[in-house]
Parts: C-alpha cells; structure tokens; sequence
C-alpha cells in the first residue's frame, strides 16, 4: 500500500527568494527514502487565511501525512498554528504540555547565559505555546518552539519549525518512526547511470521500451548542466545526461537486482544506438 | 496595484529531494525583484492529472501570472502540456512555428557534431513541438524544446523547461519585460540588520512596535544556523538573528529611505533593550 505524504512550506522567505527552501528537499528526501510517496510540496505566504486554505485542500486529497514547516516561532508573521486552528475550525489555546517545553527552554537560555533574573513568560513565548484544541506538542530538541501533532480525519499532520536543525531533529526523533510503521516492508531504491554522445531526443524511445519490460522501475533522464553551460556543445568525456532509476518495493536485495538489470538493458540499447552508457555494477 | 503570480514545479525529482529547487527560489527571487507579489510555489509529480488539477486550482486563485518550469522535454514523463490542454479542455496539436522550432535546434545540433546525415522528426521530437490549441511557442535561446505562452481567463499562462540555464534564458527574454509592464513603477526594495545579545522572543514586540509605526515595511527575524550549530549557544561577535525589511512601493528612493528609517528605529529599541544592532547606512 502507497503512503502518501504531503509538505506545506510556509514563509514569505522562500516565495521571494531569500531562502533557497532546502526543507522541503530534505524532507523530500527523506521521507521518499522511508518508502512514502511524496505527493506534493507547497509554498504559501505567512498569511492565516493562505496557511487554512492549502491545509483543507491538501485535507481533501487524503494523504496519510501532512508535515507543514515554518511559522511556529515567537514573532507576529509566525502564524502556522493560528491558520491549523482555522482550517480545522478549532480554537487556538494554552497547551499546557507545550509551555512547560517553552518554559524549560527558556529557563536552560537563562542558565546558560547566567542570567541571574527568571525568564519572564512574556506574551511572544506564551504565543509559542498556544495550539489548535486537542494537538500534542513535540518536544524541539533543538529550538524553543514545540513541534506540533494533529490527528484529524484519519491522517496526522505535523506542523514542524522552519529553522532546519530544528526541523531536522524533530522529524528523526518522532515522525521517522510513525512513516516506518506505516510503510512496513516497502524500500526506495535508487540508481544513477549517465549517457554521452546521444541526445535525449534519441534516448527516449530506449527508455520507453526498457520501462515497459520492466514496469516497476521508473526513469527519468537529466540533461546535465556542465552540458549546456557549455553552450549546447558536449563537453568531450564528460557524460552529458544523467539516468535516474527508482523502485519502491517490498524486497531491498531483489530491488537492487532489478534496478541493475534494468540500467544494463538500457546501456546496450545505447550503445547499440551509437550512445555511450556509463554505470558502476 | 498588486500583480500575483504563481510558480508551479513539475518533477518527481524535485519531490523525492534528487534535485534542490534552485528554479522556484530563482523565480521567485526574480518576480519579487520586478515588484510582483509571489503567491505561491507548487510542485507536482510528472502526471497529467496532477498537473491538470494543479493548473485548475491556480486558474480559480486568479493570479495574472502562473509561470510552469519542467515537463517539456522529448521523454515519456514530460507531462507539463498534455496536463495544461487537459486543464484548458483543449487539443494537443503539432504547433508548426513549434516544429519549425525544433527542426532548426536539431540541424544546429547535427551541424556542432558535423553529422552528414539529416536529423530525423523522429516521435520524440514532434512531441516537443504538440501544444495545446491556441498557444504560442516561445524560442529557447539554449536548448531544444520552446517555452509555450498560453493566454486564457485574462491571465497569462507561461510554460517554461526544468532545465535552468533555458528556463532563465526564456524568462530573462520574454517574461522579464511583460512583467515590468504590468508591474508599472511599483519597485522591490531590501535590506537585512542583524540582531545580537536578545532573543528572538524578546524581539518580537519590538519589531511589531516599529511595523505598527511604519506600515508600508514589512519586516521578518529570521534565526540565523550558526546560532543553533553551536547548540543554543551565541556564538561570541557573532550576530544571530537577522532582520529582513522588505517593501514594495511606487518611489525607489522614497522606499529606501523609509527602510533605512525603520532600521534605525529598530535599533534604537533593540540597544535601548540590551541587544546589539548590526546594521549599514
């Protein structure tokens, strides 16, 4: 059974262009790697009404995940949970679970600096804990602000910071596990070969007959950049299009053998095409 | 008046993390520096219905920009047209400025290799050149397969390839000054301050304090990495939030200065609370 998974990337930053938005690769990766299928990336504004709205739409698709990043921090533009509570139509209330989190990080803050005064629960690092009615904080090994879980509607959304490390330490700890239970015996496996001296336009019958005699392998070919900066002359020697492989299937040794007899099938129909294909065994 | 646009991504391998999303961030980079208002990003498998349903979504939001990148090439799952036609109901059909397109980047192509033999219009490179009815294709001053401009609902549709250099090519020629045109003189402007020695929490009512008085800035902390690398502890002379001023307005000098105002009323405030302002005349 196919796990579907969503991500929602909330920041005005990553739609300008100020933030290369290396979360969603991350978490692309990552969960593809555990065995989900990663249906969808999103990126909206730190607006409520634009958070709510992508939420119910991504909640009438009915993936089995959701994970949102971004917007959970202390500051007026972090506005993930008020835009939860929206698109769920749940109130937005101290979770007392989530400030002790933000109490204890705060006090730590104190400790380490050696500030003799006590953190004060200002209304910012209250903010922090405020979540949509009947969610669970997540402990944030890392950053002040708590991860968030929601059940709803048979999935489970996860509202994560948008501070990498932060996001990064949250998802290994606690929704690694949840994906892996859900997926069961399904692994990704992937291969890379690269082909030279043959054009993608000539390649592509060669990948239409391979994937239709090995249905379970996806391909996907990549025209490399060192090619075209070139200005569309191959560079001599240097492979010019790259040939992604992936399977998703219950057996990891036998997944590895098809993928390899899979890019060996494909580098004789090259090279018996005047191509060249190169792949390690 | 606000121009929208909206991004849509099409590519498994920007979904499964292969490859980073370096067009979304240049896209959106660029748009926002022509002074429009990016909406959102999307990104979507290499299926038709996916980017069919995408496409739809986008068309109801109403933006007067969606610009596609990916999906255009001669191989199996480049989808992005046949997902556009679907979308607008209508055919996919040999386009024969399209074609003839093509047919030129191929003989150039069999000149740069000194091929004797005539390119052939095999399959795979007709398919380049099938667009939905009533579209125009655009040259691609780099590679093979043309941009297409689809003009539908009083918003303009651009499909442009994955491939960097050729989707920056097309954009820099033909979408650059059509944007310009809509945008009018509104003008984008920036500036970044950094913040030391105060928590992101404790900033917080200082920054809506300054937004409140000066309403035309936005302005957004973003917790700098080497804060956190160090395990919650500052990194001495190192600033560890920065400050992001953004603004959008019809007089570039004006907006310059209103930044640099806002800046220094923000470090005022932060200096006056025990932190570090960091910033350039």
């Amino acid at each position: 059974m196919t796990v579907e998974l969503e991500v929602i990337c909330v920041g005005n930053e990553l739609l300008i262009g100020k933030t290369m938005n290396t979360n969603a690769n991350w978490l692309g990766k990552q969960a593809t790697n555990l065995g989900t299928n990663v249906k969808r990336i999103t990126v909206v504004q730190d607006s409520v009404n634009e958070i709510a709205t992508t939420i119910c739409e991504a909640l009438l698709r009915k993936p089995q995940f959701i994970i949102t990043t971004g917007g959970l921090g202390p500051t007026f533009d972090d506005k993930t949970l008020e835009g939860i509570a929206k698109a769920l139509n749940r109130k937005l209330e101290i979770n007392q679970k989530a400030l002790a989190m933000v109490k204890e990080k705060c006090e730590e803050y104190a400790k380490k600096r050696q500030l003799s005064t006590t953190i004060e629960m200002t209304a910012p690092r209250v903010k922090m804990a405020k979540l949509p009615e009947k969610t669970e904080p997540i402990k944030n090994p890392i950053g002040t602000a708590p991860g968030v879980r929601v059940d709803v509607q048979g999935l489970v959304l996860f509202a994560l910071p948008g501070v990498p490390l932060e996001m990064e330490a949250i998802f290994i700890e606690t929704i690694t596990p949840l994906l892996k239970q859900a997926v069961g015996d399904e692994v990704f496996c992937e291969r890379s070969m690269f082909v030279d001296k043959m054009i993608e336009s000539n390649l592509s019958p060669l990948i239409d007959k391979v994937m239709s005699d090995n249905k379970s392998v996806y391909i996907k070919s990549h025209v490399c950049g060192e090619f075209l900066k070139s200005h569309s002359i191959r560079v001599e020697n240097k492979p010019h299009i790259e040939i992604h492989l992936t399977i998703t299937a219950e057996e990891k040794e036998k997944s590895a053998e098809k993928l390899l007899k899979t890019m060996k099938e494909l580098a004789s129909l090259v090279e018996a095409n005047g191509g060249l294909a190169i792949f390690e065994e």
